[in-house]
């Protein structure tokens, strides 16, 4: 069996899986931001009962792998910056011994669930998925002939940094134009905030300066002009972003994740439409593409078959 | 031993390679254009001469790969649509037989450029490769853990086909704005064309009408100010491709090939200096952008490759 952990801002998960990613059992604890020694305390309570509540000997688990937020270094253990947990330079090689024998493996949690959706998820069996995360930023992991494909260096896969278009908006990363600075929620935030400042008509004015990506989505339910204009600019700017993916990767599957999956079909309808006609097609087989499907769990599965 | 045909327009061309993509030998021949007999004819007679060239029996052939220009359909081995051979629908499984037994494999010609680069090339040794010729249009090949991907539909790779100007060029394939439209040997005439005929001073103007890239590039060299300027453009936007490439991939090595790539240092200097800036690096090790070694042999030793 084996155990994943997602190493979150506020909450440390972990879940025992089978050898085949099914999830078997959850637990999980406060992160002590700021203290490594208890992380790697708590990281190794949470295993301890997980093997108890599954009824399994620690000296059984063949694999435990972390998802973690920020930089690190596959080849030490070690977590290098982790802003949001309080903590740099931490390797967690050693964390779960001598209880565990196992190797610990590290990944970032956006390539974690990459890895989870492939194994237990929207994407299940397929051998070539490419995921777009859609959140704060734009994010992203690929599997290639079912396993995380991370470049000569561990960090590829950054789908959300590909230019759109060259010159326009800035993005956190330097570049101007990038997928990220279109399609990632908060810049969908981020223009319906200049319009309702620009004075634009919408049942989002009282929300000026409070927005978020759900209220946008909840007003284009309820039929507002505006939510509905950007909504469909998203679309516009996010497909552009999909067609070039698959024009290189033709994958099985594209799987969105992130708060605005949640959107469902109301968000894939209008993106299947806008993306087919810019890609390259085949009589055999094509790109799916879907939403997630394991939510959280999908970086705790992901962790577990790193 | 194995062998590699390249399917030209003009010429077929084949190759005796070693069991490690070494060339032995190489032979050639008019391609009979619209004669799909005379072309499995003119390819066997090659296979046969170069098996008596190096000094092998047809028996001892392991593979026969045929790099082909068009649509083609893996499984069944056929040629679908090979509009610069005047023939569509030729089905080369059997074309070798009864001398040879081995199968024979079919794929595009820039995907086994990039194979030949990989094997013995440029890029010789590398686990991940993308390979961009600067042609006509815009071509490409993946390498992933040495070998060709090629997605769930045999079709990926389709670099060119990135849109890095969203609503801007018109391309080839439908879309607005493809890194094709702005980074093909063809697009940097283009431009030229459009800013002679908009009277811009150069000393290309006596070629307007009939320009190619190579005379851009020797105005370049010879200090004209126009060409300078289209070349400088030309660097910005196919760095713009290769950072988004380099940010999704991080593969060992970029390998520009193509009409373009004669060009060498005097176009990596500018491309390595443009694209640094714009893409994730790591303190390990970081991709190296080259120009492809192999000239025409690429195809060749890819082909007998696949």
């Amino acid at each position: 069996m084996r155990i994943g952990i997602d190493l979150g801002g506020t909450t440390v998960k972990a879940a025992l899986c089978a050898e085949d990613g099914a999830l078997l059992c959850k637990q999980s604890a406060p992160t002590p931001t700021g203290d490594a020694a208890g992380l790697c305390s708590t990281m190794k309570q949470l295993a301890l009962a997980l093997c108890s509540e599954g009824g399994t000997a620690p000296g059984q688990i063949t694999s435990i792998g972390i998802g973690v937020p920020g930089s690190f270094d596959k080849a030490t253990c070690t977590l290098k910056f982790g802003t949001n947990l309080g903590m740099n330079n931490v390797c967690f090689a050693d964390a779960f011994r001598p209880e565990f024998g196992c190797a610990v493996q590290l990944d970032n949690d956006a390539n974690c669930a990459a890895l989870g959706e492939v194994t237990a998820g929207a994407a299940r069996g397929a051998k070539n998925m490419v995921m777009v995360t859609l959140g704060t930023g734009v994010g992203g992991g690929i599997i290639i002939d079912g396993k995380l494909y991370t470049g000569c260096n561990g960090i590829a896969g950054e789908m959300g940094h590909i230019v759109i278009r060259q010159g326009g908006e800035p993005c956190g990363c330097g570049r101007k134009g990038c997928l990220e600075a279109y399609a990632s929620a908060a810049s969908l935030v981020k223009f319906a905030e200049r319009a309702l400042v620009a004075g634009r008509e919408s049942m989002l004015q009282a929300q000026t300066g409070h927005l978020n990506a759900k209220m946008i989505c909840d007003a284009v339910d309820a039929g507002d002009a505006l939510a509905r204009e950007l909504f469909d600019e998203y679309c516009v700017n996010l497909s552009c972003g999909l067609a070039s993916f698959i024009n290189i990767f033709q994958p099985e599957a594209i799987v969105l994740g992130g708060g605005l999956a949640g959107y469902g079909e109301k968000l894939l309808e209008p993106l299947r439409h806008l993306t087919e006609p810019q890609t390259f097609r085949s009589d055999a087989r094509n790109t799916e593409i879907v939403c997630a499907s394991l939510g959280n769990d999908a970086g705790l599965i992901g962790a577990a078959m790193l």
